[in-house]
C-alpha cells in the first residue's frame, strides 16, 4: 500500500527535519477520526498532514499513531492491534509489518516515556481541544499549556520551510490528484443538463472521484449561484440561462490536494454578456499566470489579476477612471472580493493549520484593505512551490449594496453598464500551478477553459 | 427548506419534553462542523440528533445554535449572520425568517444569561471535549463537571422514551431514507462487474444516494471480505467467484438513517456452497422477522436466529450436538459473532451516543458472552420502534483459529465439513423493520433478497 517513492521522501524529510531539530525531540501525531453523531460512527480517519507528510503514507492502521524525531532516529509510537481489532476492522498490520512498509521503526506508545526523558520536546498545532489536552498528557505538560504553549516556533518554521517546496514523491501525488480533477470536471460538464438539480453534476463528479480511490479534498461548490463564495449546497435546479460554477478537487491515495475550478453555460452556450465577463476571467487568470516565476511577489500576481480586471471593466464602461488609481482603492475587490490562490499541497489550503505562518513571509502581516484582506499567500515564490490562480467575477448582491464596501468606488461605478450582465452571478477559473526553475508549469492544463471549448465539452449533451 | 410535518411533529416533542421537565429547564446544542485537517477545511455540518428530533430541520444555518427548553416554552438562541456571512455562504436567514420556518421564538445567544437565571438546566452528554466546555462554560458550571456531571438522567430518560417511537413525521423521513438506499442497492447490483474494484460499485452506491440530496448514514461497507464487519476500504478487485457485501444506507435530508445490507454474487451465479449459506443466513432473517412484534424482547428475536443457524449448521453436519446447547454454549458467535440488530432512527445505531441507555431496558446490561456482548439492543420492543434485523454468516480467520474463542464448541465443529464453504468469506443481509400493532413492516421490502431475484438483478449486467 505505501508508495516507495513517497516512502523514500519521507526518509529524507525526516533527515532534513532532524537535523534543523538538533539537540531537542519532536512529537508529530496522526490523530484520531473525528464522530459524526456518536462516537462510533466517525468521518474517515486523515491523518494530520504534517504526520502524513513525514510518514509518506496513508493508512488506517496508523489512527492514533504518532511519529517521534530525535537526534537518535525517528520512531513510529502505535500500539498493536488488540485481539478483537481482526473482527472488526480485518486484519491489521503489527508493528513489524508497518515497520517493514514505512521504513521506520515501530515501538509501542509505552516507550515514550524512556524517550521523552530529559529532553525537551517539540510538537505542532492540536487540532482541537480533546487532541490538545490528550498531547499535554503525553508530554507530562500542565492542562493550561494547551494549544498556543505547546506551539514550538523553531519547529513550525522548519515543517513550513519543508513543505513550501514540493519534493518528487509530493509531485507525483499532486499530479495525480490533479488528474482525477481534470477527469472529474470533464464528467461534470458532460452531466450538465438544463432541468437537473446541482446535485446531479456534483454526484457525478465525485463518482469519479471515488472511483479512482480518491476522496475530496474539501466541500465540493457546484452552484449556479457562484456569487456565494463557500456554497456547500446542491439544491437549485439548473435552468437555461444559468452559468454553473463547480469548485471540486481530489485528493490522492496519500493525502495530497488538487483544487480546480471552472464555469460553464448550462445550456452549451454562453450569452454575450457571459461571454464577456467569462473572457474577462480568463484574461486575469492568464495575466496572473503569466507572471508566476521564481522570485516574483505572490501579492503582485493578485494585484496583477486585479489590474486586469479593472482594466476590462473600464473598457466596458463599467467603471471610469484611472486603472492604477481605481486598483490602489481596491474597487477589483466590488467584484473580486478574495485573493488569487493559495498554497496547495497536503491540505488545499497548505499548512494553514499554522495560521499565516506558511503563506506570509516573515514579517508581513494581512492587509487591512477589504479584498486584499482575504488573501492568503504572500511570499516571493520558489521552484517547488504550488499555488493555486483562481480569478474571479462575482455580483453579490449584499456588497454591491453596502455602502460601506462600495466607499469611494460608488462615483467610479456606473450602475447602468453593469446592468445588462446580470445574467453573470459569479465565475471563477481556477488551476493548479507549479513554480519552476524557469516559471510556471500548469498542473491541471489538460482542462479546457477557452470559452469555445467549454461549450463544446457542455454542448455536446446538453445542446 | 423544513417540511412542514417534520415541524408540527417537532412541536409536539418539545410540548411532550416540556411536561416532563416539570420545573426544570434543558439546554439542547446543533453542535458545529469538525475539522478535516485544519479549522476551515471541515466535514459538513450536521447537527445533533436531539437538537434535530426537537427542530425538525436540518439546516446549516443553525450550525451552532441550541434549543432551550422550560415551562414557558421553547426558545431556538441563535445569533443572526454577521456583515461577510452573505459574501462566504450566501444569504442566510436571519432570526424572523427562521422563526417562521420553524415555529420557534428565535434569540440572540444572548438571552441565555436571562433564561438560565436561577434555574437548574439539564443538558445532554457534549460529543467531545471542546463541546463540554463550551457547554460548561455556557451554563456557569465548573470545568470539572466536564462530560458526566453534564449528563441529566431524567432528561436522557424521558428522551429516549420520546424517540424510541417514531412519530408520522419521522416515519415519513424514514421510509425516504430506505427507499433512496434501496436504490442505492439496485444501482450497486448492477454495477458489479468481474474486474471491477470495490470502490466503482460503491462510488454508484453513493452516486444514487448524493442525487437524491441524500447523504451516508456512515461509512459505506462494500466489500469481496465482508468476514470485516466494519470495512472501510474498497480497494479489492471484484473477482468471478466472489461474493460481494455491501452495507449501504442513505440518511434523508432532515437526518434520518437507513441501514441496507445485502450480498450478492461477482459473477450473477452463487456457487451451490455460497447459494446454501445464503439460504442459511436469510432463513435466519425470515426467522427473526416472523418474531416481531410488540412486547417481544429483542434479545429473544437475536436467540431465534441464532438457533436457526445452529440448526441450519447440524444439517449441515458442519456443528454436532443439541441445537438448544450450543446455542447455550453460544456456538452460532463463531460464525455470527455480532448482534441482530439495533435501532434505527436519527442515527444508525439510534442514540448510541447516551450509551446503552436506549438500547438497553432498564435493569438490563450487556452479557459477557462472545457475540450476545455486542447486542446492542434488548428491550420489549413496541409499536413505533424501527431496528434493523441483519443476521450474517462469516469466516473470521482469526477467530477460528483462536482456541479462546472456539472454546467448547470446537468440540461440535467439524471442520472438513466446513472446508467446502472456502469460498464463503462474510454473507450479510439487513432489512429495517417496524414495529406496527399487530406485528411489523419491512420498510427496506422492495429490495429483493431471494438468491434467483439477486442473481437476476446482478446478471443482467455481469452474467
Amino acid at each position: 500500500m505505501p508508495d516507495p517513492l513517497l516512502t523514500a521522501c519521507a526518509d529524507l524529510r525526516r533527515t532534513r527535519l532532524r537535523a534543523v531539530l538538533g539537540e531537542r525531540a519532536a512529537l508529530i501525531p496522526a490523530g484520531r477520526s473525528r464522530p459524526r453523531n456518536y462516537p462510533a460512527n466517525p468521518y474517515p480517519f486523515r491523518a494530520s498532514s504534517h504526520f502524513l507528510y513525514l510518514v509518506g503514507c496513508r493508512a488506517d492502521a496508523l489512527e492514533g499513531a504518532a511519529l517521534w524525531l530525535d537526534g537518535a532516529g525517528a520512531v513510529l509510537l502505535r500500539d498493536p492491534p488488540g485481539p478483537d481489532d481482526a473482527l472488526w476492522h480485518g486484519p491489521l498490520p503489527d508493528n513489524d509489518v508497518l515497520a517493514r512498509a514505512t521504513g521506520l521503526t515501530v515501538a509501542p506508545w509505552s516507550s515514550l516515556s524512556t524517550l521523552r526523558r530529559g529532553r525537551s520536546v517539540a510538537t505542532v498545532p492540536a487540532l482541537d481541544r480533546a487532541e490538545a489536552e490528550a498531547r499535554a498528557a503525553l508530554l507530562a505538560r500542565p492542562k493550561e499549556s494547551l494549544g498556543h504553549a505547546a506551539i514550538d516556533e523553531p519547529l513550525l518554521e522548519a515543517l513550513v520551510a519543508l513543505r513550501l517546496v514540493h519534493d518528487e514523491g509530493a509531485l507525483a501525488q499532486l499530479r495525480c490528484a490533479a488528474d482525477v480533477s481534470v477527469g472529474a470536471h470533464l464528467c461534470g460538464m458532460a452531466a450538465t443538463r438544463p432541468g437537473a438539480r446541482e446535485q446531479a453534476v456534483c454526484a457525478a463528479m465525485e463518482h469519479v472521484i471515488a472511483q479512482a480511490g480518491c476522496t475530496t479534498a474539501y466541500g465540493s461548490i457546484v452552484s449556479v449561484h457562484g456569487e456565494v463564495l463557500h456554497n456547500p449546497h446542491h439544491l437549485h435546479v439548473l435552468a437555461d440561462g444559468d452559468l454553473l460554477l463547480a469548485d471540486v478537487g481530489a485528493e490522492s491515495a496519500h493525502g495530497y490536494a488538487s483544487d480546480i475550478t471552472r464555469t460553464w453555460p448550462v445550456s452549451g452556450r454562453f450569452s454575450a454578456t457571459q461571454r464577456t465577463m467569462y473572457e474577462l476571467v480568463l484574461a486575469m487568470q492568464a495575466s496572473a499566470i503569466a507572471m508566476v516565476a521564481p522570485g516574483v511577489r505572490y501579492r503582485d500576481v493578485h494585484l496583477r489579476a486585479a489590474r486586469t480586471l479593472v482594466d476590462g471593466l473600464v473598457q466596458l464602461g463599467i467603471l471610469h477612471g484611472d486603472v492604477d488609481t481605481l486598483v490602489d482603492d481596491g474597487a477589483h475587490a466590488l467584484f473580486f472580493p478574495h485573493g488569487i490562490g493559495h498554497l496547495l499541497g497536503l491540505d488545499v489550503h497548505d499548512m494553514e493549520d499554522l495560521g499565516d505562518r506558511a503563506g506570509y513571509a516573515p514579517g508581513r502581516t494581512r492587509s487591512r484593505q477589504f479584498g486584499l484582506g482575504y488573501l492568503r499567500l504572500d511570499r516571493e515564490l520558489a521552484p517547488g512551490m504550488l499555488v493555486t490562480i483562481e480569478p474571479g467575477f462575482y455580483q453579490v448582491p449584499s456588497l454591491l449594496a453596502d455602502p460601506g464596501r462600495v466607499g469611494v468606488v460608488d462615483r467610479a461605478l456606473d450602475r447602468a453598464r453593469l446592468a445588462p450582465f446580470s445574467d453573470v452571478r459569479g465565475i471563477r477559473i481556477e488551476d493548479d500551478v507549479l513554480v519552476t526553475a524557469t516559471g510556471a508549469e500548469v498542473l491541471t492544463a489538460a482542462l479546457p477553459s477557452a470559452p469555445d471549448e467549454v461549450e463544446q465539452l457542455v454542448g455536446r449533451s446538453s445542446g
